[in-house]
């Protein structure tokens, strides 16, 4: 039984990483999608959306099934139940590619133009922080997970930023004005991304910190040590 | 032990039913303030929002202990994992009643002009699919769950109305832009927070239809028998 318990526990994880190879691709997907307008991209990214929700519903099950028949304790408990809000993060994440697929289509149907928005700087920061919160997901690590909540690196600025860039061109130059849009709503899915990110490092210090430290997670520059997981 | 087992799921039944009533508030309250321009209206969602986020924690807590303390099963075992996925929809919403907010207090700071939206009606749908989700969950009924998701009452086409017709507007009529994207932002919170409601639906679905149902949910007209909760 100890075996078959670490099997599935393995299992799940296992499970879950694939699943965060999706989000990522489909994120990574429609941002190549943006950039090079070739709308195959987009094909996938819409394909990839329905395989997340599938495999979402499938690591529920998974969770739900080790839950029923292992009851696992403490820091696997909580493994456990973080494996389930991570997993609907990274179903949000995929949500999110397919929202910027959509606007790129839109996008498609207009002429190109020059905008005041730095997509690829704003995928890399949402990217970083979707990889740091992933990492501290394997490693364990709330250190790190608690860098991510803690380190902004400026993606909340630069969205900021980008509105109202936009917001200002759309006042002075009217011909470019669906471009302008599609491109804000593209800035606002990938700020939603980095999102996501950060509730996924929220989930990993929920597990490896537990109730008592999570109440005091305001109390900025604590160093709690890092378990590591199996 | 069964008497503290029934009491634990009550208390987290209760405390779940708390939440979504602060998940509620805040968006009637950042609606209201967006149709008053009430600014202390705003202060009060924002306030909420840390309330909302603390008794998140708290759900994720109370669902946790019972796991770790009760070992429920099957039905119980689904109720209380539907619980702490409907808890961070809940949380979602607060998110949006939040950005609501924000962008009624930059609304206030542009004359006020009238627009091509409806968000008393957005608002109506939205609220709409957040109630039946709630009673679906409330009475554990799968059939309301269902509806919620097969339903969609428009909110899906007002937001792409909405969206379009503020586009044009923002060619037609440079004075009003400001106006014109904050508002548009609002109309994309709360066909999220109708997105947010879905998802509760779903969690409904997953816990009183079980694995093997999931599944087919995609054959519509089926019908299942609804279990009820206690």
């Amino acid at each position: 039984v100890g075996l078959q318990f670490e099997q599935k526990l393995a299992d799940l994880n296992n499970r879950l990483l694939v699943m965060s190879g999706l989000a990522e691709q489909a994120i990574q997907r429609a941002v190549e999608c943006y950039q090079t307008r070739d709308l195959s991209l987009c094909d996938l990214v819409d394909h990839g959306e329905r395989a997340i929700d599938h495999m979402e519903r499938e690591i529920d099950e998974m969770a739900t099934d080790l839950l029923a028949t292992q009851h696992p304790l403490a820091h696997d408990l909580r493994f456990t139940l973080a494996v389930i809000k991570t997993n609907g993060n990274l179903e949000r994440m995929g949500n999110a590619a397919a929202s910027i697929s959509n606007h790129v289509r839109r996008l498609q149907t207009f002429p190109l133009v020059n905008l005041p928005v730095d997509i690829p700087r704003m995928t890399s920061l949402a990217r970083g922080t979707m990889r740091n919160a992933l990492r501290a997901f394997i490693e364990a690590d709330g250190d790190r997970a608690q860098s991510v909540l803690s380190v902004d690196g400026g993606m909340d600025r630069l969205h900021k930023t980008t509105y109202h860039s936009l917001s200002s061109l759309i006042e002075r130059q009217s011909e470019v004005i669906p471009q302008a849009l599609n491109t804000m709503m593209i800035a606002g899915s990938l700020w939603r991304v980095a999102g996501h990110a950060r509730n996924i490092a929220e989930d990993v210090i929920f597990w490896v910190r537990g109730a008592d430290v999570i109440n005091h997670l305001q109390h900025a520059g604590n160093r709690w040590t890092t378990r590591n997981h199996r």
